[in-house]
């Protein structure tokens, strides 16, 4: 059996740049070495990685390409990012992931103008969020936020008489107003009771960011440095959070994660992977590209067999219409990536969670390029690992949900179904107990 | 957000005809300008309409490429012919799709020698299911036909006493007898009994329409000129018809159609799309194609956000087995198409219902051509519009099924998947009340 290195480069994927004439990846592809050699080796394809025309959010993609269901298993953004910064989620404790914004009040609504406050310092936004925890214990109120990275965040609320089955106050673009909170559709009884209490408690709390956040010397500062305030916070990612079935227990595989960001991490650490630290791994354009592909390798030497390697900042550079410096990104991450193509007895699995269009500046639907490679892995014609290429490789067309059987039909873990009675989902390497001769 | 015009060609895709040594689309696309444009300029894909191998009929693909569950929500092929031919289908009234046909009478059944009688005129047409209407009425059975096009008509009956769900007396090939009209398998009780007397009255209708039309004068002055009589009526497509879902209530759009075929203006009045009469647009090789191409460019203009536009005699032609004068005809379609070149802030889509095979004569199960334009789309290698190229596109294969979700993504109306709770299978963009500040 082999072991196995994903690499998820985040948003990779992306629309036709009229600058550039094709999209960052197509554009950077002809430089690229590593990840050439690697799909000129190898098996590619592209993938869905929800369905045609889904665009999901990060954390619904990862899902998605690990083999979950995320209609059913699905349990909320704010788990995730809680779990990525840390926080313990005890039965009774909600979670919802925040951004600090800037908005301007018109009529008596908020209205959004940066749902990030211009990517804020992370050392103003840590103050900023201090200064609300102060204001929310005075105000009684029995939440509490934490600062995670950049404009990013997690509220948490404790307490049996609040639900996260609640509406995002966020309207995820900018010129819209700041939304209310409410209970979700179709609840009823205690669990409608208790998402009410959840979405009053919600909408205070933005209330009272906006005063105290607005008036914040923080602020003032940034507003005379011409600086957009940071003076809301926008709340989302309710959920029924779940207990997840572990990695482990659903593929048999002793799994690591690299990740800077705090999302990834919480997504792995929901699924029981374990954490590869790496000093100066930030999920951001100044990450330890180099120092996150040796932590891989080194997670693979010291006997994990599944290694999850995360790479962000191309979705942010999408998401800030930066395509050019995605594209330049790409290449350095291509340059680090250069260990990689020494590895033997390894299924190396190079994709993407969605992709992120840099002229809109949101995620899309598209399919992302794949490619897969394993020693003596069935090879087709594609010499550069872009979206375009990938269109015609020996994989096909692909959803998410079936990467994990193609991983584990290359690792030697597959069943081959029919031979067994219920190999469940053809997932597992299900074997029954050994014939006891006497 | 974008609007949409979706151009849907009947039986676009085919099989290889030997004189060409190619499909006829492949066979004319060097010489496509529009189409070939737009494919350079997009992104494109092949669609199995419903899956593959499945060879659908028309309506059944339609449906499902405008993203409807063919199995839980087609009420049956009688159902849109009727709305197409301008019956209201109140409650207690059931319709059918008749074809006139030729029959021989062997050992006491009759064989079908022409599906469609020799594609016989509109008048003649007429004339005879006026014959069959005074039969009718004077035997006293509670039953009307209606012409609508060529062979096309309608069979409606009327009264609780009757339903749908009963098998087809058309055998769907030449050689083979008129079938007997029985209810569906599988029903009980009083279903089965208004079935049983459904299928009573078809086949008292058959016997009543060869008595009646193959001693019509219409019939012996046919045979005089040695062209084929419509001497029996083929009834099929019944079915359990409910109403259906609005276009508008599931994606959102307010849609508007262009077609000259009663059935497509059945399939879009049945999803609640407006009209646009175009004058001289028959669904036949003689239709007006500057002027459906014009009606729809005109209700972009107007307001409509989606414009389905439909075009027939590429199917037709296949059915006739004329794949060069298929060819010549779908480039008529692309001269007529040039106006859509000029379109901004629109998705553009061009594909097909079902392949037809002009060597067989029927709807088969290949996938067919799929074309998505839109600002800034991402591209693919593909030049020319045709089944061959289009099988290395950017979108890769999908399911008619996938086709709304992407439209709504390039129309920026698609809902990120994970953001809300429940963004219904990702379709609406659902907007929440703004919070009032006081």
């Amino acid at each position: 059996m082999l072991s196995v290195l994903m690499i998820v480069i985040d948003g990779l994927a992306d629309e036709t740049i009229p600058e550039l004439g094709c999209t960052p990846l197509e554009w950077i592809a002809p430089r690229l070495r590593a990840l050439n050699t690697l799909a000129e080796r190898g098996l590619t394809g592209l993938i869905y990685p929800v369905a045609p025309g889904v665009p999901p959010s990060s954390d619904a993609g990862h899902l998605s390409l690990f083999g979950y269901d995320i209609v059913r298993e699905y349990p909320g953004r704010g788990f995730f990012e809680a779990l990525g910064a840390g926080i313990e989620l005890r039965p009774g404790v909600i979670a919802f992931r925040t951004n600090l914004a800037t908005v301007e009040e018109r009529d008596g609504t908020l209205v959004v103008v940066d749902r990030r406050a211009g990517r804020i310092s992370g050392e103003d936004a840590r103050l900023l969020y201090e200064a609300l925890n102060e204001a929310l214990s005075e105000a009684g109120i029995p939440a509490k936020v934490l600062h995670t990275s950049e404009h990013r965040g997690v509220l948490v609320l404790e307490g049996e008489e609040f639900l996260g089955a609640v509406t995002d106050t966020d309207p995820h673009e900018t010129g819209a107003p700041v939304l209310m909170c409410q209970p979700w559709d179709g609840l009823s009884g205690d669990m409608l009771k208790r998402a009410q209490n959840t979405a009053k408690v919600i909408n205070e709390i933005t209330k009272l960011a906006y005063r105290v956040l607005s008036r914040h010397e923080i602020n003032e500062r940034r507003m005379r440095r011409g600086l957009r305030p940071a003076n809301v916070i926008l709340i989302r990612g309710g959920g029924l959070a779940k207990r997840i079935e572990s990695f482990r227990d659903k593929w048999g595989f002793r799994a690591a994660f690299v990740a800077g960001g705090a999302l990834y991490k919480g997504i792995a650490r929901a699924l029981g992977m374990d954490e590869i630290k790496v000093k100066g791994a930030t999920g951001t354009v100044n990450t330890n590209l180099p120092g996150k592909v040796d932590g891989a390798l080194k997670a693979l030497e010291r006997g994990y067999d599944f290694v999850y390697l995360h790479i962000k900042a191309t979705d942010s550079l999408s998401h800030d219409g930066r395509p050019r410096e995605k594209a330049e990104f790409i290449a350095r991450i291509d340059q680090a990536l250069e260990p990689v193509l020494e590895l033997e007895d390894t299924v190396v699995v190079v994709t993407s969670d969605h992709a992120t269009s840099s002229l809109r500046g949101r995620h899309m639907g598209y399919p992302v390029p794949l490619l897969l490679w394993a020693p003596h892995v069935r090879r087709d014609d594609v010499k550069h690992f872009c979206e375009r290429e990938c269109a015609r490789g020996g994989a096909g067309t692909l959803l998410g949900r079936d990467l994990m059987n193609l991983i584990l039909d290359l690792a030697d873990r597959a069943t081959e179904l029919g031979l067994r009675p219920h190999p469940r989902e053809y997932r597992h390497l299900v074997l029954g107990a050994p014939l006891r001769l006497r």
